[in-house]
Order: C-alpha cells, then sequence, then structure tokens
C-alpha cells in the first residue's frame, strides 16, 4: 500500500469552532463536505483528543468558516498548532457569536455556515459529525485557501492529529552546504527553507538560518529559533 | 441562509467504483476525504437512488480513482451524467480490477485507493460510507483535478443527485446579440458559451452555438445539438 496515494485527495482549509458553557474554541480541518442539498448537510472529522470535539459534543452545535487563500499562517498556526486548553484563540480576532450561539471566527474569511449536528459515526481516532446547515453567509470575494495551497505554496504541515496525516518516510538526501541546511520547527512541523527565506516577515529567499534575526519565529505557530532542529 | 457560502467549500474530483454480482459500476463523486490515518480510513457520500450506492451496498467494498487535472471531460461525462443500468461504463476504458475485486478506473487517474466499508451513515438522499483502505497506489504524476477547476475551467456542472448540488437561482440577465446566446445541454447541463467556444473539439472562441457543426456534441456528456436549450 503506497500511502501516498491519500496526498493527491483535495480539499479546502476551514476554522472549525464550538463551545462548552463559557469556553469558545475552533481549529483547524481541511474534510469539510457538503453531504446533501435536500435539506443542506455539512461533515467533518474530527479528533477524539481535541478541545473542539469536546464542544462540539457539549454544545450539538458547530461553525465553519472557510479560510481565503491570503488568510495569515498566524491565524492557521493558532488555530491549527495551537490548544485551546492552553490559550484563548479568539483573543485579539475578529469573531461573532451566531444564531446556535457558536463562535465564527471571521477574519480572513470568505464565508461561513453554522449547523446543527444530526448524526455522527465514531471511528478509532476522529469523530465524522453531520450537521443540518441552519445559517450561512459569504463574508467577502476571493479565492478560498486549498490544502495544497497551504503545502505547496504556504510551506505549510499537517498536524499529527489531523485527519489527514500521514507519516513521514524518513529522508535521506544528499549532504548541503551549511548556508543551505533546512530547519524544521519542532512545535508544528513548519520548515525553514533558506532557498526560500521568509518573505513574508522580511527574510528573502537566499537567507541562512543561522542569519536570521534572533527574535525571529515560526511564522506558523510563533515558536522562537531555539525551537528548530536542522533537517 | 445564503446557500453560495457552501460554494466555497473546495474539494477534489474522483471515480467511485464498485460492483455487484457481475455487474461494474462507477461514479463522479467530489466528497472522498480521508478520515484517520490509524487505520488509514475515507469517506464518501453517495447518492442513493445511483448504482453505485447498490454496488457498495452489496458487494461492501469501493474503490477510488483520484483524476489528473488533464482528464477528459468525456470520461467525467460517462461517470457523472451517464447511467450504470443504461451503458457499460467501463467499455474501451482502461481499467483492473483490484484486491477487493472492485473495478479500479486507471484512465486519466494519478491514483487510486481500495476500500472496505467499515461503517456507514445514513442521510436523507446520501449515504456517507467510511472505508478502511486496504490498497493505495500512485499511478502517475501530475496535478490532481479540482472541482473548482472543473467547474471554473472546464465549464462543468454539478448533477442533480451530487452530494453538492445547489439549486441554482433563476438568472434574468440582459439580452444578449443572436451571436452571443448561450446554450445549456438538458441532459447533463453543460453551458456552450460562443464567448469561449469548445477549443477541445476545435470550436474558436467567438463561435455562435448555430455555426457549429451538425455533428458537433456535447464535450461531457456527448447529446446532439437538438438537446440543447437557449439559456
Amino acid at each position: 500500500m503506497d500511502k501516498n496515494a491519500l496526498r493527491t485527495l483535495s480539499y479546502g482549509l476551514y476554522i472549525v469552532s464550538s463551545f462548552k458553557g463559557d469556553k469558545m474554541n475552533g481549529q483547524i480541518a481541511n474534510t469539510v463536505i457538503q453531504t446533501t442539498s435536500k435539506p443542506y448537510t455539512i461533515a467533518v472529522a474530527i479528533n477524539k483528543e481535541n478541545l473542539t470535539h469536546e464542544c462540539m459534543t457539549a454544545s450539538g452545535v458547530f461553525s465553519v468558516s472557510v479560510l481565503s487563500i491570503d488568510a495569515a499562517m498566524k491565524l492557521i498556526g493558532t488555530f491549527g498548532f495551537k490548544c485551546g486548553r492552553d490559550i484563548d484563540k479568539f483573543a485579539d480576532l475578529k469573531y461573532k457569536i451566531g444564531v446556535t450561539k457558536a463562535p465564527i471566527v471571521l477574519e480572513d474569511s470568505l464565508a461561513c455556515l453554522e449547523a446543527k449536528i444530526i448524526d455522527k459515526i465514531d471511528l478509532s481516532t476522529h469523530t465524522i459529525f453531520v450537521g443540518e446547515v441552519v445559517e450561512a453567509e459569504v463574508l467577502a470575494k476571493g479565492e478560498p485557501m486549498t490544502y495544497a495551497y497551504y503545502h505547496n505554496v504556504k510551506g505549510g504541515k499537517t498536524p499529527q492529529k489531523a485527519a489527514s496525516f500521514i507519516e513521514e518516510a524518513v529522508k535521506a538526501g544528499p549532504k548541503k552546504e551549511k548556508s543551505m541546511f533546512r530547519y524544521v520547527c519542532s512545535i508544528c512541523g513548519y520548515t525553514y527553507d533558506p532557498a526560500t527565506g521568509d518573505p513574508g516577515n522580511g527574510v528573502p529567499p537566499g537567507t541562512p538560518f543561522e542569519d536570521l534575526p534572533a527574535d525571529w519565529a515560526c511564522p506558523i505557530c510563533g515558536a522562537s529559533k531555539d525551537k528548530f532542529d536542522r533537517e
């Protein structure tokens, strides 16, 4: 079985949010699909260990924000690689409370949906939640962020707890010049490639990792330079 | 509720195939997602009226072929807009029989997967099938066809029975010059736009529908000119 075949499946990139009592949480998900049109229903697979799973199970509702192709990597880092048990992901963020009382991320989002959970499938590590759409809104014109764009253009990684996680084979590449070593963030898996640099944060292509300023931080999860390991 | 929000969800484009006794069938689907990685499972929503649904229910297995961005519209037309009860979709087609005994379309496909159904959710018009991946293969290098590309670049339409069907509002556009009228295929919904022409079949942009050769046929489903209605 060549698991690389699974990498050819296509997805969008979304923030799925919900609440439990006073606690709001949300997380990045790529597995949102429309499942019927009479009535309009959507489905999403969520890891059982995630706080969002706990919130969805408790409240029976969830929202989906459709991320724009221009969405900030910091937003994706906060919702994809940090845990809502440690931080308030909605602090300093543009969001609203929907008709289902679920929080809805508006920042960098083209559209949002709210759904009431009507069914689910319990799998090994994830639950597939099916929700009937009760509210839907287009927020802005633009191109939706796709999972492929996030990986190929933005250099993003897949968290281990994602439905679409695929274990990496150990790479045994050729030796490189010191200045061209790539460094991997131990927190979120982002790879700093000196050939690409980090133009979004003023680091031009060709900048060795060693030459990055001391206060440079992972553009995805905000981790400091000492959290990076040579690839 | 603005159902246009649902149009911002992103998908790939796949052929899902299965069998029942001696009958093989397959259909276009866009809702294939990976749902867990331990074990590797995938899910797909299939319309209950479709022969593929009947085959999947009978055999308990299915295959997924990941279509290339270069996939022929005729292939998509055959598997997306024709019924396996009327024709043998696998005639004159490159395919193989997999370890699950499900047929697997190889034509215009970048990768294929085979799965044994382990669970399902019964919705109003569709069933979400969850399958454990038992075989997976990369067939070719290339870019996967996305649903957005199929719609925006290839001019493809969504069949009424698709999970992601969204009812169209009646359009009341401005009157146009005769030569610029668009014509819609009554079989599959493909729209012939004279501004675009049908370059894949030697019809240059700017060709009025009326000037198309008598033997011109719908590039998606193969319907003849008389099956087209003025928009």
